[in-house]
């Protein structure tokens, strides 16, 4: 059975995760891992932290010789600020003055009351966005897995602030989304998001925006009907508004398509020299909480991040009086790190409905387990054609 | 531990949930569920299917007297239709010439490949929205749990098709919307979402819309930060996602946060005589995938069902020929109705995570856990007065 | 995803459970399925209540055509009695006498602190023996599953009481167990059985007894090394030991290996003109918490029934006196049916494993991933012949 | 939700879990944990890699100052010998000439036909009771958790080979324990045992032998008869069953209450001075699926371990040659270490069951649940002490 568990603090000795199922005889690359890492620490409107980090990931258990021995896969990224945070936050002596105001839009609150915390720090260490990083390694490794079976899947912004970049129609190549600064393969676009950019720093404001994640070759048939918390769409919407900055998941053509009368909302059948054909793909490939074999099309809306130079207003808990909020950490703006973390989060929640369709302990049992399957659905209706 | 399964067809003999988990004790007002059950049924721009049907819940466990047992609750909704239809669906003898034209934006087509059924009617009947009578059915007993801890969930509408209510700022009374033919409490919305849905269904078309649920009394510190499916927000979404015609799901301000500054997106801590105060609630209730002691606004985005009187394009399956797709009922619009299921899956998504921080075997338990336990959060910081 | 859920009180109206995940187009045998059931009831030694039920099965969802859909099966087994107690029962007006004497051995004393229930009754209704009624029903539809790929499970019983069986080395006879009053397959063990059982009731007293579960056609592979949770004997080990009066499991060899010298404890590997072979079966067909190939064999031992026709001293805990136990039914020996929940459980612990490593919607993926699968692990050594 | 998982390869970089769901605020003794893993390494009858690794805990994450956040724990403990094999075990680059004679008892033939590895070695690295110290680690901080709420759990050897102790009436000292190369608290019996591990040494021998954990303090009414799989006995089976050598499983009075009549197989209720009292604890602590207040007693039968100094027979699979098994490692008795095993396993189950029942997020708020509740279970009956 497909799982993964996460565990580490922003500046504890170092993140972890545990990813479990993954099949025998999968390669990884190491290196390509490492390389989505990179991008998540990068982005035009990232602060200080991102150049103390270097993430890479480092294997300690399931995989020899760069193959996947069907074991449970144990990665871990080292937090390099530990070092110089030790006396605050090593895991047998740390200590240290506690934090105390907290940060609207961010956890500290809401921690504290939960686990009875009066150091906002014990809260907002597991909170942080730091977090992320993991969830980008797992979603890497499972990147690579899916990859094996044809399936793609990018993601791209679409607005910061202000500024959106018109719809992209087709696949966006993801060579020309990594060369951008803002992740936006307009280069028009993208200029103007630099642009924004700027602005609210210089008026040390911060801003959200919006991203696509696309996944392309994903077989029809993936996630279930049988049970409302099955359905593929669901599972994915909870994955992404689970991101620590999301306010809103769109499948397909999303909060639109409720303005849009019915005879225009749908992906009409047809038929093209024998073969089926789709009118449009306004579902976002997916029909009935299954995958229709269109490309899944998922939408995320970030807020700004909450931490801005000129500190929000809050309270000192400790003393109950008026006071800025604490101030960690001073990024302008994460959506195209956002949007890495996105494509982690849906590669992640697809894989356990795939594992739990085609079955397999071996990438050699999968890989034909997946074949047949299609071969057999392709011969479900002889007198059509399934591309 | 909390969890819920349903079963059923939408013309087979029954729908039947069973919902594990819920504390002894619970006196449960039967009345109320069907009042619930319902009010799914009705809304203006329902068809003839509804007229067949009046769903009353039956128990078959777990209650006594009224009072929960504490051992699984099981509800079970009858298909009046069954009778109807039985040399159709009879469980055991069922059988019955093949639908096979696929209706767009539907499960048919992909449930087909799924399963490799080549009656389309094998796939459609778990499929269809049918079933969301017992994810209702199973929320209003969730509610009439959670209203004994000061938990109250309602929904209403926003919008149909072209026409959108003003911006409810506070917490609707419920009365006010179940008395509105399109659970719509403001009046004059109501006059032109009818007209809407009238102009709809002359034109032979269909409509979608949004809706909110709003959850009020929520304690502080529902949901977890401690793995990333574990956050309010992310189970919250994925729940009402998981509905047969959601394509958006957006908490608090939601898509709009991502194109507002980050001076102007959060929600400031302040002190008003002693008392913390939140300068406004655009977080939705929940900050670090937590519930922050404010109201829980979540907005959702319907498609226009896809069964249009003038049927969509399609093909034959079977035949290889172009064909309108398969009509199975028609209604014109599920918004209001759609509400009502939304509030089951928001309600659904809460119970889990509440009875995972307060425990408890029995009612007497779990409101003294959650007595105490609010008790304690409002003495971590004697300087400052939480409500 | 495999799964099932169950509910349903003694004297409720109903027994219900859940079973989801069962891949499309299994047909099911109902009489098969109803015959199951009445062996559980049959059995020398049983009570009254065993002539009030006549226990059948009624699909309420999941089945068409006796075909299974792919969307959850949910079973019902009517409790006859219900009618006879539906003042005491009704679940929204029932209520009596409560029961005030706890019953050693029984769920009584611990659930009603458990769920602070001053009536016993509340208690004992869903602890009672009665809920494995539809553990037999789903284990008996999984078994159908199972035996589409060649497995086959039988239960016989070993010990009654003082009286032990001799070892049976091969897998027997199902139809010479099935016709034996006391599940044993030996006539001479069966007629001391016999004979130890009306000894017990002349007595006043109650016998265990002791059964095996034996699976033959298990492919290698089974279970999983990857977690604890995921080995193959500890998924049984749990399943069995949950039934109502088991207080022993033991695989293979079982608890005498622990003084069996290494040299003598093992199963050697060898070679038969080409073919391997293995020496012995001791390990009960499961190694490294995965199957083997070989038959898996689990013996069960179940205490006597706690409900004695002269009542084991117990206590009024309204009034604070002693008092003999309540007294609820009243069988000698339920070694028998027990053999038959055993099966049920050892099933249900399989099926899940199973489907996780094979996956498949259909009957058809299903059936051809199977094959697909053993072909390929045959020709994993090709110079070694694995029958 | 609590929960588990580990990771790790016998000869890879580390072992390492997650430990999920650890309220805040619970203190812990590092030394106390590694402590434990020095006694999983001891007891007279080990091996030569015993001498190589001397087993640390590290914590990566949900500890600071020694207090638990509340986030996830993970622990890792080095693999010392990895350096030693890193050319062989290298996560990147390992590679060496493969294992080809599977050993009798072990997962290398079941593993490489379920991950298709020709390679034994990719099976056996993960299959290895290595894996257990991590197991280890984590029970061990579960204890220190459950000791916060007056739960003890212990362990001792009752048998070794052909040597079985006198029965422990009572919960024995745990200092008497450790201090027993053998880890039984009987000094004669301790004698015998060292004796017949010697004698199997000189013989080229191996010895199983059995094993209880005794659990005292468990409040009443933990597990649950709400589901099968829910039974607090069946998740105790199952959890030990789980490990590589057990075969047999038994509560309380276990296997040989199947011979027993049930006149004398029952703990009556009695009263002494209005005390509720049990005339016996047969059930071992543990009636209906639920704790029942008494010590709960887990008997554990091991197997020999299969690795012999004269190798068993067996067959080099890529050659179709027979051939003696491979040798990886070479203990004679591991009984001690199984019981310090056995005991992490009993531990690990009854914790989630546990905070299941309790609640709560900080150590603070899981106190005062347990304190309450168990006040309240008190006063159930007024006129009934239950001590």
């Amino acid at each position: 059975m497909f799982r993964y568990v996460t565990a580490g603090e922003s500046h504890g000795p170092a993140l972890v995760g545990i990813l479990d199922g993954i099949p025998a005889g999968l390669r990884l690359d190491v290196e390509r891992i490492n390389g989505v890492l990179a991008r998540r620490q990068g982005g035009y409107g990232r602060g200080g932290r991102m150049k103390i980090e270097r993430d890479t990931i480092e294997f300690l258990a399931g995989l020899r010789g760069s193959l996947t021995l069907g074991s449970p896969l144990c990665v871990m990224v080292r937090n390099r600020d530990f070092e110089n945070v030790r006396t605050l936050m090593d895991p047998l002596t740390g200590s240290g003055k506690p934090l105390t105001n907290p940060r609207p839009g961010h956890a500290d609150f809401a921690g504290a009351l939960k686990f009875r915390q009066r150091d906002l720090r014990n809260v907002l260490e597991r909170a942080s966005a730091r977090e992320t990083a993991m969830r980008v390694a797992l979603g890497a490794i499972c990147a690579q897995l899916l990859e094996q079976f044809g399936v793609r899947i990018t993601s791209y912004v679409t607005r910061i602030g202000p500024v959106e970049a018109p719809a992209f129609e087709e696949f966006p190549d993801p060579a020309l989304v990594d060369a951008s600064e803002v992740r936006c393969p307009d280069r028009a676009t993208e200029e103007r998001m630099i642009a924004a950019i700027d602005a609210a720093k210089a008026a040390g404001d911060t801003l959200g925006g919006q991203f696509e994640v696309r996944v392309a070759g994903m077989p029809v048939g993936i996630g279930s009907n049988r049970q409302p918390y099955e359905r593929l769409d669901g599972v994915i919407a909870g994955s992404v508004m689970a991101m620590q900055t999301v306010r809103a998941v769109e499948i397909g053509a999303g909060a639109a398509i409720a303005a849009t009368p019915g005879s225009q909302a749908h992906d009409t059948f047809g038929l093209d020299e024998g073969q089926l054909m789709r009118g449009s793909n306004r579902a976002g490939g997916i029909e009935g909480g299954m995958s229709n074999g269109q490309d899944i099309i998922v939408r995320v809306s970030q807020k700004p991040i909450p931490t801005l130079m000129r500190a929000l207003p809050s309270v000192n808990l400790h003393e109950g009086e008026r006071a800025p909020a604490s101030v960690v950490r001073s990024d302008v703006c994460v959506v195209p790190a956002g949007s890495i973390v996105g494509e982690a989060m849906v590669t992640l929640a697809l894989v356990g409905p795939f594992l739990d369709k085609y079955g397999g302990d071996s990438m050699e049992e999968v890989l034909d387990n997946v074949r047949r399957s299609q071969e057999a659905a392709a011969g479900l209706f002889p007198n059509v054609a399934l591309s």
